[in-house]
């Protein structure tokens, strides 16, 4: 319906579908894909968000202007993520480009898509509502540092189960790769591998994921599924002690 | 397959894909969706519709045409709730637009995809083949009242485990809307909200949906699954006494 | 993200998904899909294949030629079904055209798709690298004859849960399809139907599917999990004596 709606107002918009497998209720999940999508799309792209369509009328809707892309969204947290400050978060109240009746339960229809569509065809960002400060926060993706221990958590389970962690690749800078050990759930890992091919078959492995984060995978298996690792779920990492 | 096929006849069309989790045989459920989605498209638009590729053969293929915009698929149902009649309803018959050889079990490839492809190219709708009569007609959406008792079913299960059911909006009018009682399947629910918001963690809560009918969602989980209400089931409105 | 690096690069270029359903680790299952789909698509498409994202550098990027079509993807035996050969099989080498910094775990993104999208703005074929031979050969579809019995396998279950066999319709050739009986776990079936439609509700279906292979289904139910018949499961045939 969403696409419906924008084709409605610009035939010739390209729209294209970026994840339709958040988790209900996922908005941390969708903060961070969102996060880790970005620099893969054009210039100019309109970043269209909704997580929980059952969940309405309360809440603002949002513009951000970021690095020259922009986003469209509800203010609940999940455009937290994206740097933007100033002037370049607005809270949209433009009903005029509304499509009526707004439904008080789908937001993405009648008030994010037609937005999305009119700033495609050229509609000033600025021009979208007033700047706003004091928007909903999400606390950012837990990383945290004791001594040569590292806290983090599962940011995402992508369909083939594999967990993604919040923990970069760069806390690897200068250390044995091959004696750090991954605890997750009840997992104890030691060593971290360049690809997943790196193990065989039934085992689990730990390396960095596409995002540029340190993921847990089990080779021809379903690492979600068979630790019962949630979205959310701690992960730390013991790095081996400087000699 | 099918978009090849749309491609191959029209490289400039632009092709939306409006849903692929209807369950199998749920003709009922795709010709809800079909009529809640047609409002948000623009004018022109070509609806090509599949239930259940593995059947085949017997069936007619039909044209429809309502509104401004058009309808192929098979005459299984799913396009009778579509408002339509007269030379508005074809039986398509012009097998020199069909893909050849038409496969018994595929007719969404071989034979929706390329009519539709036809007539996005400005190919006649009157021309596709003979007006019919006859159709097959699936019973309309359960609405019966009874005194103060509305009785309708769940047309709509959707991805988030949401009853959509067949009550309208319309049925609260000028009615004391905290003290309708809803009853599903062993849920009596007391009260409709304004949004899924309104209603704690782990509750269930009534609310007008998008699609302007009485919805049923947990807050926090999936009501499809844990009440084991099916696309089918009843479901009773009881509104208040006049006073 | 592929779509987002194709359209940075391309933003003129058709996308169409052609299967987001395939199994963890279903190499066999893919190279079935892409060999069945490609009929259906128009000249000069460019297909761009992956399987297992997690699994990366170990792996040769390949290009084929075959028939007006292109495909770019890993050497894991997933292009090894594509009729092609000599000049037309390539190592993709031009690093100039890959994403950088080209990540160990998702060439999809930083190798295949950038690639996809030079060829679909007219970058030679030739030049992507040169020819190779002992690319990784998938087994071709299992299809034994021994007698009157045909030994084949279940290539692929669909989202139906119908089981798509390597056995074509053309075996049926001159017999007497009501007296052939399939065999597949512990069903044995007898007869092959012109559709799904053929037998009642609950009952096992045998019939050519629209890729032109025998298929086997449970009418109203899903074949493939009330059997537990896996892809990669034995299919026999059983046809008549010849009289």
């Amino acid at each position: 319906m969403m696409k419906g709606v924008i084709l409605s107002l610009n035939p010739d918009v390209r729209i294209v579908d970026l994840c339709h497998e958040i988790r209900p209720q996922g908005i941390r999940q969708a903060a961070f894909l969102l996060t880790a999508s970005r620099p893969y799309f054009p210039d100019g792209v309109i970043h269209t968000v909704v997580v929980d369509p059952g969940v309405g009328s309360a809440r603002r809707a949002l513009g951000v202007r970021s690095e020259g892309s922009y986003f469209v969204g509800p203010d609940n947290g999940v455009l937290s993520w994206i740097p933007a400050e100033g002037s370049d978060i607005v809270e949209i109240r433009r009903e005029d480009l509304f499509r009526k009746p707004v439904s008080s339960t789908f937001h993405g229809r009648d008030v994010f898509a037609p937005v999305a569509a009119h700033l495609s065809l050229g509609h000033p960002f600025s021009e979208l509502g007033p700047a706003v400060e004091g928007i909903v926060q999400l606390p950012p993706p837990r990383l945290d540092i004791d001594g040569n221990t590292v806290f983090g958590e599962v940011l995402h389970v992508d369909r083939f189960g594999n967990l993604v962690t919040s923990v970069p690749e760069a806390i690897l800078r200068g250390v044995d790769s091959s004696r750090v050990r991954v605890d997750a759930g009840s997992l104890r890992l030691v060593g971290i591998e360049t690809t997943y091919s790196d193990r065989d078959h039934g085992q689990f492995v730990v390396y960095v994921g596409s995002a540029g984060y340190l993921e847990i995978a089990r080779v021809g298996g379903n690492a979600g599924e068979e630790t019962g690792s949630p979205v959310g779920g701690t992960i730390e990492v013991h790095l081996p002690p400087s000699e």
